[in-house]
């Protein structure tokens, strides 16, 4: 297997060196190709869904788990749209960043290439497979799938269908590879350093962590949140509450949802309590440190666990706080750089908030679930870095993109 | 140990929280004091230096390690005036490279921070010491140094000096801190996820790529040059020896210097006599293809593991090539993505190559030499990136940064 796997990822290195130089109207072409192509063999498609959906109800997969795999025309319809909106997204590659006349007379140009091949590892809905073709065709880039086996049928019927559409619509063969679902393909994956020159893993903590611990190729880590909203003690109460609500009700599985609440003392007596009854009537959990578990009996006490916890659930933590240096010291503590929020009235607050927390999004008065590539305007994702390096916070078509040096001259050497 | 590094990169990251914050002008003013005590305080580091080199005789170490090993009153002035240049570069820190309005209101703006912690591990000269100081320092980052033994006691008198230097003028405490130069340090300090954001690695092909498969934390890749000229058959003879002569001899132990030369087989008769005879000249022993030895008896075999090597020394290796595209092939596989050059009058293989060949910088018409920080004038570098991720090329004060989104809302809530 690990030999195949590497000749797979040369093909795929191979074809992307071909990639490179395709015209960006032959990529759009082909992007639309795939679209009508999903659409038309939508049956193909379903047929191998049904097979992933009875397998996990065999094995007693969780109805949410089981709708988050289900595929159905709508959703069909909405990843060849996706398809078709990276088709009129502005091709990164070519572009001149800058430039600029060496004193000797060369003229310097930072020139915008693709990446190589990327390598992704993720456990989610079979969109991503489709939504991760899409951008590295677009931006360039080979690409080797590794999905998450209990959707394996489906991930396979719909990489088949794109790689031979884009096959035929004049992308390079080999470009687009779907390695079958099985935990086993990892390690070999992440170790390829001759041919992958990026590993982006998406999925729970357990598999980031996993990959980020072992893989030799560069890794983007993406997407683990543990996300605070701090009420500052000049937070208007109903914004307060909509913020919270909007941010941990929403959408209560995603990154960007809302995990935990630090709340000034100042406002315990009159924010504390419009927050439980709103967080309670929308059925959250609460959990919370002993100054506000002495505030209501509907509060659990949270353990130091709970501070550190992704809990993508309808859960929240609440934590009282003396200062806002305090809840920003909390924050850059437990917090995981994905998203953070501060509700205040104060100019100095927002400030302090806003240059000290380390994270990628920082927000002022407004929801921590904006952190996405489509709200950003970026027109698509692969997902949100909470690294450092490369790329922070939505990861669009440019952040999938390298540079280089063309330097152009008439025999200068150097003195 | 373990431990201690623990704490010590511990003391390094809340430093880094700190220095973060510290505005220009008081980095500025430091930086200067800085070079001001290293002029004042030179005779404590040249007898520092005077222990290193004794101990290095006492080794046996070759007289051209002994002399990168060497300061003198010339070499500290020059680490002192690398500081000042330092200080009088633009702060990357702040900037706003984009911002803009979502559809709600909020506005959104992307902000540059520093990485965090920097974590170098380095064998050269003990100026590297200085510079990484001066460059960490100015971008906002922590450093924790790891140099090589045999500088030991020079690394430790520069660090020293420059950080108790930089506490009394006002940098936090704990953002520079120099290891032992002992090898066991390495492993703990690229394991070290929870303080250091960064790992570059600075030296041999051997210390770079055992980073590069043992590092759970991000590395930068700098340095390892395989570097080639490409001689088309339209390339003036004379301008083909003054580049390939400038690459191989002018510095043939640095990373961006000549190691191949690819020449068009219709080049043969007329451009190889010249190339040998200016080579023999300089003292660089040639290596060849089978045509190029049948060429000329100067020419030794060169074998397989020739194509892939880094001499760093005065040997160069010659293969004929048959066209532009086999030279570019041959480049893609045996370069190291580095800095690669053709000579051509032709505009078209000019573009084929400069948009095909796959490296950090790609020169038309100009020696591979000029990769570096100081000639694509970033006024200072901390090496040359030769991956795609992140940084590619010179590695200058802004690519030792990243980013965060800010955004500015008056109560936004996701629909």
């Amino acid at each position: 297997m690990e030999t195949d796997l590497k000749s797979l990822a040369r093909n795929a290195a191979q074809g992307a060196q071909k990639l490179a130089q395709v015209k960006t109207a032959a990529k759009d072409a082909a992007l639309r190709a795939m679209a009508k192509a999903l659409r038309e063999e939508q049956d193909t498609i379903l047929q191998a869904n049904t097979k992933d959906l009875e397998a996990g109800k065999a094995n007693g997969m969780s109805n949410s788990l089981l709708d988050r795999l289900k595929l159905n025309p709508q959703r069909i319809e909405d990843m060849a749209q996706g398809l078709e909106q990276v088709a009129v997204l502005k091709d990164p590659l070519g572009e001149i960043d800058r430039g600029w006349r060496h004193p000797n007379g060369m003229e310097i140009k930072r020139v915008r290439v693709p990446l190589g091949v990327i390598g992704m590892i993720y456990e989610a809905r079979p969109n991503v497979t489709c939504d991760a073709i899409g951008l590295c065709l677009k931006s360039g880039n080979g690409v080797l799938l590794k999905g998450g086996k209990e959707a394996d049928y489906s991930n396979q019927a719909i990489a088949q269908l794109l790689s031979t559409t884009a096959y035929e619509n004049g992308i390079p063969h080999g470009v687009i590879q779907q390695l079958p679902g099985d935990r086993a393909m990892v390690d070999p994956l992440i170790h390829l350093n001759d041919y992958i020159d990026l590993i982006i893993p998406r999925g729970g903590a357990g598999l980031i962590n996993y990959v980020l611990a072992h893989s030799t190729v560069p890794v983007l880590e993406t997407g683990v949140g543990n996300c605070h909203v701090y009420i500052d003690r000049s937070a208007e109460v109903d914004m307060a509450c909509r913020i919270v609500l909007n941010g941990k009700v929403q959408r209560p599985s995603v990154c960007n949802a809302l995990e935990k609440i630090l709340l000034h003392r100042e406002c315990l007596p009159s924010h504390m309590g419009p927050l439980l009854s709103e967080l309670s009537a929308a059925g959250v959990q609460v959990r919370g440190c002993p100054r506000s578990v002495a505030f209501s009996p509907q509060i659990t006490p949270a353990t130091e666990s709970d501070w550190g916890t992704e809990y993508s659930d309808l859960i929240v933590a609440i934590k009282v706080v003396d200062s806002t240096d305090e809840a920003i010291d909390w924050i850059n503590h437990y917090g995981t750089r994905h998203s953070e929020a501060i509700v205040t009235n104060s100019y100095q607050d927002s400030q302090k908030f806003s240059q000290r927390v380390d994270a990628a999004a920082v927000y002022v008065n407004a929801s921590t679930r904006f952190t996405d590539g489509f709200e950003f305007g970026f027109g698509a994702e692969i997902g949100i870095s909470t690294q450092k390096l490369h790329a922070r916070g939505p990861v669009g078509l440019p952040e999938l993109t390298s540079v280089k040096y063309v330097i152009a001259g008439s025999g200068q050497i150097r003195e």
